[in-house]
């Protein structure tokens, strides 16, 4: 137990180093005298933090080989700039004021800015990544750019739906989240000199993303407001109906409960349906299915056949989904 | 004067086909039967036409060369696909009901949907671009879509700034639309093998739209609502202060009027400062700064010293500014 932490804090130590100049690339590249709302804008969304997870993934998958410090990098903040720029245009449309605990930019500032600070840092992640001239990796940031898209569209139609199925709401959280994880990993291959492997190691990142968004999804009905920095039960009330809601569905009457969820439904009213949600057994089958993700991304991590190699991204991995190693 | 008119209408004709090719080229890339609401909103705007002045121009250039007709068609695909992201991202902003004399996406649905339309549109640009392998293709278009987003910017940074000077404007409109143009310009040269020929006939893009965007901007002070599509004065009442006004505003009388203006200016308030800019000999003053970029671009043309190969662009570039050849 006690080296696990040691191995753990020692993974984090050596990747502080190039997070932290991650972070500070990022915001040179929103540096810019001409723009000072976007500048203070992006920036805003930038210093909120968050956990950086796909820049880990992308130098993780990149040290498997022998990793292009210079590319892995430039990979890393391209990642985390669609990442933000998708971030910033949930935020118009969820109409949500908190943002990791910190007041949202749109609700700061407004919907507009918001929605062109987005694609200015879009605009910013393909531009940067051009120079480098490889087709590939543009292949990869555009197809996954437009799986985003197509799940920002599916996020709208499938709200309030209380019709809809448990495949639909897959469909959704691969192009919302885990597609890009998957890309992250793919294009850590790519920078590590391990095209062969590439592939798989997309998968690798489509399975920990899938397992990553349900928790996610799950925590919405578990936590307390302060914890997870928005109000509880926010999924639900904004018509986001995520697999706890899906599976609890299975009986009439939470199906019916979940149905008359609006944007005008009380506090109380609301509490009502989460607990219903609660006690159904829903959220613990929910967790089988992250599980279940989870499993399929450490076996193709065993596949490898190299568990000193791959300890650094089982350690993360297990980090990001809160389990032990 | 007949063989004029005749070589026009031959120059239509030949492009009619391709412009056909290009609609339904757009119609396809658009259906998806996975987002029937994105496809509504994508064909509303596509179908609602506009001038495919862009594509024009694509293939234009590239038929100065030996044009690449497949890559020629994908590109001009690309670059009114990207034009058209970028109105459905200005109607959110512009709060404008109207577009090219329709009812706008963003006023039929919501603004969402006219952001997540336009992200769409964006990514499949890329995407359908990226299958080329081509870096240079790729620099181009992710160069000219950050420009774009810097133009999008300074759009609301200046908005209501009577401050501003005319450098700020050019500035604004290079690339809000000449980028655009001049991109066009650029990938019709590669499609066309003639990579010798590209910052020329960049640099010629963008002399026609800066050419083109000062004539529309003119023309929201002196045509009437019906022609124009939307209510006259409504670059002004929406803070779009441009050139007429910005020449205008040397009186500062005038100055002071225009700095006055905004959302809850009355129409009888707003014609009093419409009608000033009028008569102070700003209109004819904007008008000459058009001719002026526009014969920079057609010494450009001249500079091929091949008067029957440029006769086209010449042609069109007459018609696109409503003038004589």
């Amino acid at each position: 137990m006690a080296k696990k932490m040691l191995d753990l804090m020692s993974l984090y130590a050596s990747l502080k180093k190039d997070l932290k100049t991650i972070d500070k690339a990022l915001l040179n590249l929103v540096e810019s005298e001409e723009s000072p709302i976007i500048e203070q804008a992006a920036n805003q969304l930038l210093a909120a933090g968050g956990k950086r997870i796909r820049p880990i993934f992308v130098l993780l998958c990149a040290r498997l080989g022998k990793i292009n410090q210079a590319a892995a990098m430039k990979l890393a903040v391209a990642i985390e700039l669609i990442h933000s720029a998708s971030i910033l245009h949930d935020d118009v449309v969820d109409d949500s004021d908190m943002r990791r605990g910190k007041i949202s930019v749109k609700a700061k500032w407004d919907n507009h800015i918001a929605m062109y600070a987005g694609d200015y840092l879009f605009a910013k992640s393909l531009e940067s990544v051009a120079q480098m001239g490889n087709p590939q990796i543009h292949q990869i940031l555009s197809q996954t750019t437009y799986e985003l898209s197509l799940g920002e569209i599916e996020q709208i139609r499938y709200q309030y739906d209380a019709t809809q199925n448990i495949r639909v709401y897959l469909r959704r959280i691969k192009r919302k989240t885990a597609v890009l994880i998957a890309a992250s990993c793919q294009l850590g291959a790519i920078a590590g000199g391990l095209e062969q492997h590439a592939k798989k190691l997309y998968l690798f990142g489509y399975y920990v993303g899938m397992s990553f968004q349900i928790r996610d999804d799950i925590l919405d009905y578990t936590m307390t407001a302060a914890a997870i920095g928005k109000p509880v039960g926010e999924d639900l009330r904004q018509g986001n109906i995520t697999l706890p809601a899906l599976l609890a569905m299975k009986n009439p009457l939470i199906q019916a409960q979940i149905a008359s969820v609006n944007e005008t439904t009380s506090p109380a009213e609301l509490q009502a349906v989460l607990t219903a949600i609660r006690s159904s057994g829903a959220i613990e089958q929910a967790q089988l299915v992250s599980e279940q993700y989870l499993r399929k991304a450490v076996a193709i991590l065993d596949s490898f056949q190299n568990p000193t190699a791959t300890k650094p991204l089982r350690q993360i991995t297990n980090y990001l989904l809160d389990r032990d190693d």
